[in-house]
């Protein structure tokens, strides 16, 4: 099949968008590969295979690449003299823009609304994983733990320590702080501000286990391996990408039944609202309980790594993708009214 | 001002677009209006004021308006031989289609990423609003008090009649039924699931009575005068839409201290979420408790009718919209990266 991944946009992942788009080069290795570029000003690009390495885009090559438009079915551009329409030809468009515009509901938003088949979160998925306060509420109400939070508008006192801060609409543990005393939460709350205005706070609890699992429902669910995070205190953004050595997944040293419980939870969250994504979910657990921490609607490189095969997971899915609802308008309403009226 | 009025769409309450559009055209008139039509297909139209007739669309003239592209800034089309770029010129545009495309988030996210400064609820109040389940929780969170409900997957038995039953997905009543018996209910559910997959069931609370309030925050709060909804048993889609004498609001029969209840209410639902956005919360009263109802992120025809100076509200709102944060890029990471690597 031919795949077109869709990488970049206005977000403060815009660089890490990159690195995974150049991450699926390699790791796809069946199908072909198309590539469209979103820059920090929301032009879309079409990038040659061979281009995709990211000095192009850190030093502004790519703004000789081809423009694109997004248009009814696809991307198109205009050529020669008599600007004739070309359309990029592809069968599935892949969302991998992490963070805003990919995570938000931009982007799908607007694949949904030009009939562009793809793998991606849908609008309503993508804002109830991008805000943490909705995703704990969604949680809930799906029979899943979270750990309690609390919002905060403005710096107070009174926390039982430590803690973490979050600002609400952020992954990759950017803003992410974790705040030992008084002293120090301050300057971590301004740090999360900068980021968002709705600003949570939860315990740090020590000792806690962090598992992800990733997954995707195409003609029968699909489970990656559980990947158990080995951590020190806490990973910010920069060791968390930064560290290109990250232990990689040990299912076997799991228990079978800790992993059952993970697939159940990871349903209980995906059912009917996650559909056509590959979404991971990374779980916290203690004494027994397990926990959602986050949902990644669009993970770093898809998770790639967490599959035995990867490129089957991917065709999978994309031949089983869900489309809209079709509604039929036919001016009845409007024709009843003209019909009162006489005219 | 210029007005650019963005109405239709792929959505249930396509007509009640049309009808919201040709209605403002009347209504204001200190400002200057502009027409996009979406059609059915989701394909863009410039239209002619004096074409603004359902007719007009009903009867499929429209496909012979100017076909537009939606673009960084706003909306163009290509003139001639040599398919000069023109750009339909506007300072704000109103996103006025109800329903899909309008309220669940893609036009909303469209105008966001194309940098389109627009009346319009953004993403995630958009998705907030347009899920009842969603609305109900969110209402709770800002400490509004809401029916109870109980989400519905597959016909049961065992309800206290009568109960109300609801897609989660649609306003304007589509798809609502009040159920007063066992017998009705398999025939109800039938109907609601046409619309949405989920489906919810409130109790039918006898003698309730139903408050609509408008508003927004532009240089201040902007309220509009409160309605109290006159019904019979249940105002259907075809009944609250073909009734053109519908009762207007009679603001000084109403207790000045319930108007004051419903305003802060109103603003506990409005505020840090819907900002951009003209709404409208139909909220229920009894036994002194205030509960939200819904909330109509775009209200039918703006509620203009609710409001004494209607122009004026929409300039001073659209002269107080707020922006998208900005996100700097600079590929400091990606540096990082290629200086890691010696390269």
């Amino acid at each position: 099949m031919t795949f077109l991944i869709i990488f970049g946009g206005s977000s403060f992942e815009h660089e890490i968008s990159i690195v995974s788009a150049i991450t699926l080069k390699d790791k796809i290795k069946k199908h072909n590969l198309k590539f469209v570029f979103v820059d920090a000003n929301r032009n879309f690009y079409l990038i040659n295979k061979e281009n995709m390495k990211s000095k192009y885009f850190a030093n502004g090559e790519y703004k000789k690449a081809t423009k694109l438009e997004i248009t009814k079915g696809g991307f198109k551009y205009q050529k020669g003299f008599f600007k004739k329409d070309i359309f990029v030809e592809f069968e599935v468009a892949v969302n991998l823009i992490h963070g805003r515009d990919g995570e938000d509901g931009k982007i799908p938003g607007m694949l949904e609304f030009f009939d562009i088949k793809a793998i991606t979160p849908n609008i309503e998925a993508s804002v109830l994983s991008y805000n943490k306060v909705l995703t704990k509420d969604f949680a809930k109400l799906r029979g899943v733990e979270v750990i309690d939070y609390e919002i905060i508008t403005k710096p107070k006192t009174k926390f039982v320590f430590p803690i973490i801060i979050k600002p609400a609409r952020l992954g990759s543990s950017i803003g992410v702080s974790v705040v030992k005393s008084q002293d120090e939460f301050n300057y971590a709350f301004d740090v999360a501000r900068e980021f968002d205005d709705l600003i949570i706070v939860e315990p740090f609890i020590k000792g806690i286990e962090e598992y992800n699992l990733a997954g995707c429902l195409a003609d029968d669910w699909i489970f990656s391996k559980v990947e158990k995070v080995e951590k020190k205190e806490f990973l910010d953004f920069e060791k968390k990408y930064m560290d290109f050595a990250r232990k990689e997944s040990e299912t076997n040293e799991i228990e079978k039944n800790l992993i059952e419980k993970l697939k159940e939870n990871f349903k209980k969250i995906y059912k009917d609202e996650f559909e056509n994504a590959l979404i991971r979910c990374d779980f916290f657990y203690k004494d027994g309980i397990i926990y959602l921490n986050e949902i990644n609607p669009i993970p770093g490189s898809m998770a790639n790594y967490l599959f035995d095969d990867f490129d089957n997971v991917l065709e999978n899915l994309a031949k089983n993708l869900k489309k809209e609802k079709e509604i039929k308008i036919d001016y009845e309403y409007i024709n009843k009214i003209q019909m009162a009226k006489g005219k």
